[in-house]
This record gives C-alpha cells, structure tokens and sequence, in this order.
C-alpha cells in the first residue's frame, strides 16, 4: 500500500475491505512521505519493520526484489490525486498490478498516458469506484441493460453531501484541507471527489455514454479555491436526458447518493445509504422493493449473488461494497497469475478506462462551467 | 363556477375543498360549454336548475343582476388554460371575485393584462397554487424567510409524475389530451402544469425571485406536441443556484413533488406524499423532524398553526391544503365586504402577481430551451 | 348534532367530513349541555338559531315537529362516552337516524339494549370507526378475505399515542380530563378510547372473531384513575394469534395505528400515519406497495376504489377515511328513505353490532387484566 | 474454530468479521464432524493441512502442545447448539478463551455449570449476541442508562422472520433441518434462536432485569417439533412493562429486529435492518434521529465512537457489529494476557452470564406457555 498513515481514512477502509475477503494480507506500505509516520502506521499493522518504507521509489525497488510469493503482488495506492500516476507509473513498470483511488490522476494527459502503460505492462489495474461494487446496483444493471426498463429516457443522479458547508479546511481538518487544495486535488473540488462517482455509476448502470455537458459549478465557501457545488444536464448516447447534481456544502446530508432511472417500460431508484433494497416501478402495478439477498434476486442477477456475502436481513453496507470490488480485482489478477482467462464475473470491476473516462468528464464539465454556451461535448 | 363537468378532475377538488371550510356553498354555475353536461352536473350538485348555465357570459349576465345574499360571491374558473383569461375578465368586470385555476392565463400577455384588470377592478383574485396551502410548507417558509436556514444557497426541487409516459391521450385519457393539446393548454405541457408548481413554491418558500434560467426540455412520446419533461437550472436574485426538473414519463412516480433547500447554516426537506412531516437538518446536531399539529410547529409558526385542521397523527393531505388556499382567498372577500383590511395571514394566497410570474416562467423557460447560450435572464 | 361544542375535538371533524361529501349539511344541533356554550357554536356554524337547543331531548322533540325535508335527516351524537346511550335511546325513539362515536355506549348492558332498539326501530345507525373508511384498509380486507393471504396466522396490532405521558388531565387539557374520568368514559381509559378501534379494525380485515383475550393492562400516571397502557394476546376462531397493545405513554407516537396481517401465502402491512400505501409481501418475490388510487387497486377491490376521492399521488388523510364511513352511512339512509335495498357497498359502516363487539371486547379485557388465569373467553 | 464447515452459514460470518478487525487471523480449526469437509473447509482456508482437525477433542489436545505464538488463542463454537456445553468445556480446560454462539448451551443445567467453568478457568469467554454490537444500540444503551429517558415504562422488542413459513426443513434447507430439530437446537425453535436476542438486547439497552413473563408460544408449520413464533408480556425489575414477540412464519420479514423505549421523559426506537439511525422522542419537540458516525453522537457515548468504522454516510451493517464483538473480546484477552485489567470499554461483550440468563429464559417461557396461570417469574 502507497498512503493510507495516521490522518487519512481511506486507506484502514482498503484495508479492512481487503481482509474481510480473507486470502489478502497487507505485507507491505509506504504509509506517509514522512518516514516515521510511515513506521508508524506499519508497525500498528504488525508489519515486518524492513518491508515498511519510506517512499514509494523505495518500495516498488526493494519488493520487486523480493522471491514471488514473498513480495507483494499487488499494490494499493490510496494517496492524494496529485500522486496517483507517478506512483501507479513507477509499480506498473516494477511489475506490480495496481489498484487505484479515484479520480485516477490529476490531469486527463496523464490518464491517457496511464492508459497506456496499464495495455502495455499486462498487469491488472483497478480503480475504487466502490459504489459498482454494491449487489443492488449489479441487480440494477443487469435490469437495466438486459432491457427491463425498455429504452432509457431520464437518468438523475445525485450525490450531496454537508460536510464542507463551511471552511473546515482552515480549521484542521485534514481530510478538506486536501481535498479543497488545488495544488493535491487538482482542478476539481465536489466535481472530482464525488462528480466522478456519479459519472461511473450512471455509466456502469445503463451502459450508456454521456455525449454532452451543461454544467453549472460554484464555490459558495468564501475562500475556498475548488468548487463545492457542480450540477449539470447530461446527454447520453441514445438521445436519454441526464441531471447529475453534486454538493459538498448541503448541510445534514452524508452521503446521499441516489440514482433514479426511467424507461420507457419501468423505473428504478437505489440509494447508496439505503443499499439493501432496489426500487422498481411499473405503469399500472404496486411498486415493487427488491431486496438484497433474497433467491428471487439471484435468479434476476448472477453479479448480485456474486457480490452477496450475507443472507437476506443481515444489513450489508459500504465496506462489503468495497470489498466485492477487491475480490474482482484480486480473481482477476490470480487468474492472470494461472494464464487464464478470468471469469467475466470477476472481470467486473472499475479499470483504467473507466479512469480516464472519469477524467474526461472532470475536464469537460470545467469547460462547460466557462463556457456561456449551453452544451459542451464530451472530451475524448 | 366555470368548468368541473363531468369528464373533469379538478372542478371536483374544488368543490369539496370549499364545501370543507364551511360558509362555503356551491350556488350556481357553468359546468361545461355543452348545455345538457353542465345540466348533468348542477343537478347532480343540487342546484337550482335556474342557476345553471350553459356559457360563462350567461352565468355572468344572470348572476349579477340577482340580489347581494343570493348571487354567487365569488366564481372558480376550472377550465383548460385557453379560457382562463377570457372568462375570468368578464367575471371581474361583471363584479364578482374570482378564483383561477393555474397556469393562470394562456400568454404571458393575457397575464399582464389580467393583472391590471384585477387592480382597476378592486376584487380579490386567487391562484390555485394549492401547495402553499400545506401547514408543512408554512413553517418551511417561516423558517427560511425568518432566517434560521442563514444565507440560502442551494433549491432543488422536482415534480416527477408518471402518468403521460405512454400516448394516453391517445387512448381515451380526457385529462391528457386537453392537457397535451397546444391550443387548449399553450405553449407549455410538463412544464406548465407541474413546472410552474415548483416556481411558484421554490419562491415562495424562500421569498427569492428567480433571475436567469437554463432550460433543456424534451417530448419523450412520439407524436406529442407538448413537452413531456422539462429541466432547468435557475439563479436566484441572492446568488443561489437552482435544479428543478419536472417529468410525466417518469414512471411510477405519482406526484413526487419534493424541495430541498440548503441554508448556509440549516437546511430542509419536504415532500409531498408524505406532507406531514418537515425534516430540519443541522451541521452537528441529529435530523428532526417537525411533525405537523405539534404544540412546538405552532410556536415556530403561527401561519402553519392557522392551516392546521386535525391534531398530530391524523393525516391531514392535499384536499385540506386545497381548502386552506379557498378558506384565507374567501376570509380576504370577507374582510374586503366589511371594507376591512383582511389579516396578513389571511392574504397569504397565491394571486395575480404570482399568476403573471408563472407565465413569465414559461415563456423564459421555453426561450432558454430554443437558445444555444446557456442562461437566460428571467422575462419580466 | 350533539356534542361538538367550543372545546370539542371530535364534533368539528364530524363536520367538516360530512360536508366534503356534499349532499349533507348541518342544520341544527344541540353542541354542550350549556345553553350559552350551545349557542355560540350554533351561531358560528350559521345556524338558524331557532334549532339550536340546550339539550338533547330538546332537540329530539322539536326536530321531529319539523316537516319532513326541513328537519333533520339523522343526529350525531360526539358526546362523551357516558351520554351515547341515553341520547341514542331518544333520538331513535323520535325516529331519527343515528351516527354514534365509540364506544358506542358506557356499558356493555347498555350496547346490548341499544342493540335491540335499533333493531325495533327501523332506524339506520351508525358507528364511527372511521380507520375502517381508508380505501387501503379497504383492500387489505378484501385481500385477506378473498384468500390472497391463505389461512391467517398472525395478527399485530398497535396503536401506541404519548399525549397523555404527563397528568395532563390536572393542567387544563378538556380532551385529556374527561378521557381520564371513569364516570364520563366508563371503566376503561386507553382501552377504550384506542384499544376499541384496534378490536374492530383487526375483526374488520379479517372477518375472523377474537375467541379470547389474556391482558396486561397498566396505569403510568400517578393519580391517574383509567389505564394508560394495554397489552393484550388475543386468540381468533380460527386459530389465529394476536397481539395487540395500545397506549398513551408512549411520548413521541402520535396516532400510530398499525396492523401486521401474516397468513399461510402472504402477509401485509398497514400504517394509519402513512395510510396511502399497503405492503404485501409474499415468501419468494419483492415487497410491493400498493398505492391508493391506481388502477391496479381499483381492479383488485371495488370498495377501495368507492372510497378514493383523489387520484394517486394527491394524498388522502384521516378527513377522508371519516367521510366515507358518512358516506355510506348516508347512502343507507337514502336507500331506506327510498324504501330500497342499499348497495351492499353502501352498508359498508361500522354498526350496533360493531359497537356491542367493542363493548364486549372493554369487559373482556378487564376481566382478564383482573385475571390470575392466562386466557379469559371473550364475553357475549 | 469448531464448525463453520461447508453448508453452516454462520461460520463464515465469525470468520469475516474477526478478519476485519486485523490482527485476528483463523490458524486452526475443525469445521464438521466429516473429517473430509473439515478438511475441504480448511484447504479452502490456505490453513495448514496439519491443524485442521477432525474432532473438537483432537484439535484441544494438538492444538494446546503448540507453542505460543503458534497455537490458537482462542477458539470460536459455531455448532448447532447441543454440542455447544461439551466443546467448550473442553476447550476451557485445554486452556483455550473462547467465543461460543447462542443460545449457550442445550439447558439450563449446562449453562449454570459452564458459568462455573469459566469462573475457575480464568479465561474469557464471549457470547455471540451481535446485535449489542451496534454502535446505535451503545449510544441507546448509554441515553437509557444515563437517564435521558427518565424512568423506563415501557419496552416493545420484536423479531420477526418468515423464512420457516413453510417446512423448508423438509425441503433441503441444511439450515431449517438443525434449526427445528429439538436434538440439535434443544427444547426452542424461534424462542431460542431469536428470542433470546430479544431478552439479550432488552436488558443490554435497559440495564434491566425481567422478573416475569407470560407468554404464548405456538407451531404453525404442521409436523414442526419446535416453536416457530412466541409471544411474550415481561415484567421488568422497576415495574416496566413489556412485550416481546418473534416469529419465523411472518411471510416477508428477513431479520426486522426492533426496539421500542418509552420513558417518563423521552422515548426511543432502533431498527436493526436500518441500522445506523437511531430514533428519540420527546413530548414536545420534533423526533430526533441520530445517524452513526456524526461528532455528537461521539460526545453522547464513548462505546458507540468506539464501535464505529467508517465516517457517517458509509452504511455500516450487521458485518461491523460482529467485528465490534470480537473486537472487545479480544482486546480483552490482550489484556488478560498482559495481566491488565480491560478498559471496560472492552470488556463491553457478551459474556457467559448473558448465555445462562438466556437459558433461563428459555426455560422460563417454556414454563409460562405450559402454565394455565398468567404470569411465571423468571427462573434463576
């Protein structure tokens, strides 16, 4: 692992993520830029001291060293964006798969380019779009693109939360005071944090492309450099409508993201903090709630039963999300390992195409922000 | 009353909205423009066979010259938007009051023409803007323009229904096809019926008046002259940013009119399946939810206390907003008949000037969806 | 009208759900046992004052004077409890219809007898359980009794209210003392006033009989002379078991009425505070909310479809739910002054018998609170 | 671990949730009776082939010659529950901690001597009662027991199921067989399985103990040996009343345990399916959820921080609050090993009083629904 030290948070939740899939162990980190703090989170993790370093450089050259079956086969990297692609380009070219925070790299050059080095090194790279890794959303897709819904009309999407609604960066904050610093965040605020989930799920879900942007962001944090606030219309592909919102400063929510898609046959609606249960309406027929673990499901869904690890009532939630992703990425690589082909079950987690993409859409909406035209295509 | 035969919905509401208050009685009327279905109608309501009328102009004619006491005090107009206009100018200059379905005329020209009309004529004029008439939305208002929300930065506010996701105006659906009609409905369908709702209630909420609009609208069903679907971004005149989106092909959504509104310090939700309830949320403290009939609702407002009818825990839902509307429009004809001043809480109705400002909606609305420039200053 | 004066709850309720139905108007009443309080409420209500009386047998003998289509159609009698029986008694006797609230009387000798003279009189009367009139109540009965549930198992059943946590009762509440008052309300306080509804609602759905009763019954309050708590087992003629529990310490409910109905094939669920969705849920398939208004209900339950006066989406509350129960009660009314059969739709109210079974059910229970045996036969 | 093989269900819950935690990793273990499908689970495990037993016996005797560090610490009883006692006998004098599921044991008798066992033995032992170990049921526990509901009048605890509606144990279901099997699951179906989580979480959030119980307990599955829905009054120490009902035929409910607290002050309300909010009442005021994760809920209870993974907003489920069990336990053998005293923050677990208070309630409602009398006091 690459980042995830005393102050960040999402590196314990790769973790705890990755274990709870039991054949994964964390042998190995760069924790912190600063050595100490880097020692420090390794050995709470009971690591052995000479394989916790004090620079990615470092660990990518002391592991690829290391006789396989003792190094890492894999490497998270759970920093800042700013660092995603030197750090994902150096273990790529020392012989690690990879797997990657989002948005994947501070520029869409360097997606691009990381696109690349992912085709030609042959390692497996995934991207922690953890909210594809929820069963009722692989339900949802699998309706969806299976032609339930009939043709897709109207996708909204949202995900606002309250957090930023005032200047926490400057009061201590760690979390917001990368997140809001351009210079580690890169040229998106709200947009790139959770924009990007939003523009994953909707793709991931109905398989279609957004072909158009009309976005309206702001900053209302006095101060602030990066937006807290991005909201925008989407065309798709096949003619549907979109609306996509996204705040940071919509006091009292959490993470309230939603997704609501209508057909020309049926509907559906999924809320990430409810996860258990999908939604789907009819024309002329009760609403109907799928839930979460149930065999009716399993007949509907092979990925959703896939992706469920507990029966039916037993609360599953964001870090079992986490995990099916983990456990795609991982199958894939041990098949990769055996010269198999993996299972396209396993297959089913976010890469760098979905990164870039991500990337992309982070470059358009800035584009349509500036632009006092109406619709802006998306970048390529 | 004009309109409310036997093939329509709302003339109906009105009726028993009006009927619930009290001191409310139907007295006389044009039910349809079909002599024998506006005779079907006043006998099936127990008129006098002499009051019911075969044209507005008759009904106009004859009620006026009967004595004060026994003439019709006030007539509602419930017709297609097309007529609203002209029957309503011969109501007003044949000396009654009047209340007017919305949208309030068929142009913004007409609306501006009702407007002074109303002011030379010295009646009171009401709009049927129904959901300001909810207790829920009273206290939301009095939250917000009391300042406990702070500075408002963000709306969202959305109107989804259902019902027109397939041609039913097609096969036999009379509310849908006068509805889906250019010539009886103008120039606006979703956007009209419901998108002139979430104006009128986003301001009237928050006492903020819309200054630009950025509008994507959409026929979904092939062959329909109207729109179907309608988005928009909206500013607002302190500089917060707007989303509302109004659809009739959402399926499964009946009539999920819902707002959020998002306060520098508090933030609200309201929805109106579920009116009863008004969620307050705070940046560190647990979500409340105001309940409508509480002690603590009628301290916070006394205009949510005055729309109160039943004590917490029995339902209260759209007809007794409805009347609520009928009961402050009808004590303000009161007070006007003892040429008082009505109390303020009684002139809390929708009237002429919201009227005019939802004509003016549209046809801004309608401009930013023909324009390829994204904002679109509000037409005034 | 008897009862409903200045302090009242229940009467203007009366009033406002009859006259929403049209057809029905108030034209004399007699509102408080105080000629002055009487009056106030009269003249307020536009009465003529000449029938507006200070006692009841004042009412019955002038009324009945009157000439048929100027004197009153039927009484309604919202009193409290301890008054039912000898005002019932007199207007039946002076030939009128009667509409009752529950308990129907202050003794079950008292129901028995009224039994009797309703049936001797000819007379329609009727009884307010007014949860009975929500068209989802509607469908869950013709569900559970068309057998779409299959043998029923398990019935739970709750009505937990928190307005009388505190002695309220002794700071001024008038609804509160006289509900407290053993010799207004008779011998049971929660358990009469709730726990009643709960016995006939539960009878409604499922067409099945308690057999019998094993009871907790409780008072919290200190001083307090009426139980403020109830639990109770109850037994059906089928087999069936159930629970049922009502109290009105339970700070924080409202009126949070509720049945769980569980059978062989299916269950379903309803809450009173959210009454325009039913949950029926079957062993291998989604949840479906049924939703008033549809279609589909309409199709599935014509009395449901009798008692929905909006269409979907526009919520119905509790007013609703009382007006229908007057609706049928008026159309019984009609039929018989018509000297025909009513619609077995029409006859669809709550009765004497309903009002007996209430009655039985408050000894029932009473007696097997004071019970050191665990199951006490339902009395007859 | 003993148990957990190839058709158990709730082995590989212990195994993932202990993962989770880290520094808690599955070195051993015999995982079925058949020697083969423990080795089949082992292998599946990457254990060492030399440490997956084939008898419970045989892994206490090899497992205990091992050297620290080697040997387990602890081993975790997921058996069905007769063989429960005699495992953990053997284990305890082998010198092993150890988390055992519920209920404890097969009797009484059992439970009241394995107390004893741990007492002497001095090793920790931990009850899988899981539900106490959500971080809402802490912070409940904390208001309840720190007095911010006043004195507690009322407790409503359900859990209902339907998955045993129909003879499923006939059908294949390897899970229904032992659960209805009086010799596997001892003398209660639904009341042992469920119904003692319900004492369990009652008394844990109440810090109350039951004095008596009624009850009524019935098979509905025809041809079914054990209890498959109870109904239970209770009696609490300080006059509280209560009633707990569970079920496994109620068609459509997975795991809906609930809670329901009212007090003289303030009343509260937790959902296990919906898991990260928790619902509190007052008299006048609105209701107040509180969500996981949020700063004021750490400031309210120190144990509910504690037992938090993840920030608000990520849904945290039913997997985190069995970690959070096997957490505190061992922490507590940590400290047990280093010859400290456990901050009782983590000696916050389940323990073997806990398992013979749920046999004795078991027995205790076994009583009662053979009793002709009302109420039975709880065995001691």
């Amino acid at each position: 692992m690459v980042g995830g030290g005393p102050d960040a948070f999402i590196g314990e939740v790769h973790r705890q993520a990755a274990r709870m899939n039991g054949g994964i162990d964390i042998v190995a980190g760069n924790f912190s830029r600063h050595g100490k703090k880097s020692q420090e989170t390794g050995r709470m993790l009971l690591l052995d001291p000479a394989r916790i370093y004090s620079s990615y450089e470092q660990l990518a050259e002391k592991e690829r060293r290391l006789p396989e079956g003792i190094r890492a086969d894999f490497v998270s990297i759970v920093t800042p964006n700013n660092s995603h692609f030197p750090i994902a380009k150096t273990l790529l070219a020392s012989g690690f798969h990879v797997m990657c925070e989002k948005p994947m790299t501070f520029t869409a050059g360097e997606a691009r380019e990381l696109q690349k080095l992912v085709a030609s090194s042959g390692k497996v790279f995934g991207l922690m779009h953890n909210y594809t890794g929820y069963p009722m959303v692989k339900l949802a897709r699998d309706m969806v693109r299976g032609g339930d819904l009939g043709e897709i009309r109207k996708i909204v999407i949202q995900y606002p939360q309250g957090w930023l609604a005032s200047p926490v960066e400057r009061k201590g904050s760690v979390q917001a005071r990368w997140r809001t610093d351009p210079a580690q965040s890169g040229a998106a605020g709200a947009l790139g944090d959770i924009g990007t989930h939003c523009e994953n799920l909707s793709e991931y879900v109905t398989g279609l492309r957004i072909t158009h942007v009309c976005a309206d962001i702001t900053t209302f944090v006095k101060g602030r450099r990066l937006d807290d606030d991005a909201n925008c219309f989407l065309r798709f592909e096949n003619g549907a409508r979109g609306i996509l919102h996204v705040s940071q400063i919509a006091i009292g929510e959490e993470n309230n993201l939603a997704i609501w898609i209508y057909g020309a046959k049926k509907s559906l609606e999924w809320h990430q903090e409810n996860p258990n249960s999908l939604h789907v309406k009819e024309p002329d027929g009760p609403v109907r709630i799928y839930r979460r673990g149930n065999p009716y499901v399993a007949r509907l869904s092979t990925a959703a039963a896939r992706a469920t690890r507990l029966p039916f009532g037993h609360p599953e939630g964001f870090i079992e999300a986490f995990a099916n992703v983990y456990r795609n990425f991982t199958d894939t690589i041990r098949a990769s390992a055996a010269l198999k082909k993996a299972d396209p079950l396993a297959r089913d987690f976010p890469d760098v195409n979905d990164g870039l993409r991500g990337m992309l859409f982070i470059d358009t909406v800035l584009e349509s922000a500036r632009n006092a035209e109406k619709w802006t295509p998306m970048l390529s």
